[in-house]
């Protein structure tokens, strides 16, 4: 007989939290639908030659990892034991749980690449697993809403991904937030300009502390980084850049005429803005920021952030473009652009702004009382046809204290109780009750069905 | 670069078989909703402490179980090592994936017992793990829904879930099934009655063969068990009870009438038929079946099978009523009663009967031809104001040859497409083709919209 507890860093959801989630899903996934994507889900569970190695060192130590069923130590001997934890990982775990829900996309896509129809949309909404030290709003099991294309590099795709960021935030009444969009090809097109190519990495970490340690220490963290003194000078405009929308475009356009790579990375963003614009986005919420690079990881184009505004919150959604995300599974040059959205704290954006709509709540429509063992045949009868004209009914279990069974009901938050006693039953008349305003009303049963329609 | 493989017993789902599981979810939730059952879920994760124990030893050993983060070797000494696996992964493991939904659930009651109403009417739909042998129809990694009703032990909620399972099965047009159901109680008068009382367990074993092995070996079974000759002579009548339903009750209750605790059982219930006949379900597909036992494991009262007939297939949905679910977490007299679905069988089924409908595919219903730049930027405010209409659309990303652009639609069985050249950009008159029949129409957007509402 043990307390039982939550394993650290996860959750239960009870009917409340529930609703509110489903109410985010089940937004995301109408407007992913709406633009044509197809739902795939792919296992939990993994092989880690799948998922090792495509996280970086540290995405491989935070993969949780399972245990080989059975004998697992068998055969392992001492020296094997001695050799330290990293390596004898592998000797006793070979599946691992999904870290992220590109990884498994671009296993999917490489193992089903003869019948899928290219350009391949698809979205997934599932949880993903990381050993992360738990903290607020950071758990170890959560939910991500991707949606990818692949298979094209039309920018029109990239133009799709701002139009469903807007549709899904403002779809959920998150009206006031900034879609950031900056392109791998600028950062690289920046690094040559500074006279420092293929550094943009570096830069870019250094860089994205802008806004937290201001421009002085971002230099002297370049400096440290190994940028030289000249480069640093040379790279005074993006300051002004990243704080002027004005003509940015002009501007960046004319800092960047002398890099190839990053005159198109401005041209791939023009035509993003042009396309947005045909589509006729009422107000575009988009912002171009030539720091944003999102750990630059895979990708290789645009790069999305998303923040709520006048919110304190990390980005609530993030993406890019990527051209060679099925090359390490032996698919050499599929392209594709995805945007992820990240449930967790969009809710905790929407509770903060109390954006969710009351009576959210997957409840009962109507319970009927129970009485006795008459009232309660009579009132299955009744209940049967209730469900049938499509109405959340229930029948409370037993013929307990009335007052035991309205404050069920209260609870539970059912909206109308129907009372029905040996007076109702003689005269077909039942008294139906608004728990919400309290006024009870004496109505047949043709009556209350169709108050309900 | 390796060539990517899924787990072992674990799978993929493609758009179109998430099309027909969405189906079955969809009608089980709905039904689960119209019966007052409200949604959670729980982690995937479970500390071990939560789970081990509650399965017997086989169920133990099938856990999937997580390598500890970090360094999990970290301390052990070579006598550890050598202690043999199962000592050694108490060691290594202090996490492991949820096993069935009832265990969770049960650990979510005691946690949250005081904001529960009771009786609390849960639902929830999530994945399992077993780490069983993989074969046709048996899965690593499946789903399983569930519905549990805890805190009342009102003979109601039985009918109730005969009611649904007849519900859910016609909603997915399973027209032809057998809702078996037996009583613990009963079980346990048998074992009194033959003279072996307590001996249900074993008596169970050996009956439960009596389809595959026959009277003769059945009784074999049960002296070699340890009963005696005597106890399997009384024990006669049971044969005579599985197969013919005439004044089964009449038969039964006359049989057991020397046994409180059967008797008991018996009128258990003819209460839960009488209930079913109250509520008028029309033609109920019930049957009493005293040899069933489903293992007992930690049935109390009620115990449920499902079986759909005219298909080679194990039972597609199980339960039962237990009394001391939440007791093994310091929470003992909190009685349940509850119904699990296996959507992966029911599928199956499904299948099998060709019962799926048609056009269940989630997709594309208008997709927008890309002749040019221009017919794309036209072509871009036709789709917003389709989109705007609720139908869910795209445009071709790349000016393509219209064979392949008509390829993808065909492919994608999208069921129209819209071609927007020079032309129809002038007249403002689009043409609209019907995949299907080929058939295309002249048509305003004005028109098109109209048609689609």
């Amino acid at each position: 007989m043990s307390k039982p507890s939550l394993a650290r860093g996860t959750r239960d959801f009870g009917p409340a939290q529930m609703a509110k989630r489903n109410y985010i899903f089940d937004t995301i996934r109408r407007i992913f639908q709406r633009y044509g994507f197809q739902p795939i889900e792919t296992p939990a569970i993994e092989n880690l030659s799948v998922l090792m190695g495509k996280y970086g060192d540290e995405g491989d130590q935070l993969l949780f990892k399972i245990l080989n069923s059975g004998n697992f130590a068998e055969g392992l001997t001492e020296a094997q034991w001695q050799e330290g934890y990293k390596k004898l990982t592998l000797k006793v775990s070979e599946k691992g749980l999904r870290y992220d829900l590109t990884v498994p996309f671009a296993r999917f896509v490489v193992m089903n690449r003869s019948d899928l129809v290219m350009p391949f949309k698809r979205y997934q909404i599932q949880p993903v697993w990381r050993a992360d030290r738990p903290q607020r709003g950071r758990y170890r099991e959560f939910y991500q809403c991707d949606a990818d294309v692949v298979g094209t590099d039309s920018l029109l795709c990239e133009a799709e991904i701002v139009l469903m960021i807007h549709e899904v935030l403002r779809g959920l009444g998150v009206m006031d937030f900034t879609v950031k969009i900056n392109n791998r090809k600028i950062l690289s097109g920046i690094a040559e300009i500074i006279g420092a190519p293929g550094q943009e990495g570096p830069m870019c970490v250094a860089i994205d502390k802008l806004d937290k340690i201001g421009k002085e220490k971002v230099e002297q963290e370049l400096l440290e980084r190994g940028f030289s003194a000249e480069a640093i000078e040379k790279l005074q405009p993006i300051y002004e850049l990243a704080n002027n929308q004005t003509a940015i475009f002009d501007n960046l356009r004319q800092w960047l005429a002398g890099s190839e790579i990053g005159s198109k990375g401005v041209a791939e963003l023009e035509e993003v803005w042009t396309k947005v614009t045909n589509f006729g986005l009422p107000s575009p919420q988009l912002q171009l920021d030539v720091t944003l690079a999102r750990g630059l990881s895979y990708y290789t184009g645009a790069i999305f952030e998303v923040k709520a505004n006048g919110v304190q919150m990390g980005s609530i959604s993030g993406g890019g473009r990527y051209d060679n995300l099925t090359g390490t599974f032996g698919m050499p040059g599929l392209s594709g652009v995805g945007i992820s959205f990240g449930v967790d704290r969009i809710y905790d954006v929407m509770e903060e702004l109390k954006l969710f709509p009351e009576n959210q709540s997957i409840t009962t429509q109507v319970m009927i009382t129970n009485f006795d063992a008459d009232a309660e045949a009579y009132g299955l009868g009744v209940l049967r046809q209730l469900r049938e004209a499509g109405i959340n009914a229930e029948l409370y279990p037993d013929a307990s204290k009335l007052k035991k069974q309205f404050d069920y009901a209260d609870r539970k938050r059912i909206p109308y109780v129907l009372i029905i006693g040996s007076e109702e039953i003689q005269t077909g008349v039942l008294s139906l009750k608004n728990m919400h305003s309290g006024e009870q009303q004496k109505l047949t049963l043709a009556e209350i069905l169709g108050n309900f329609v």
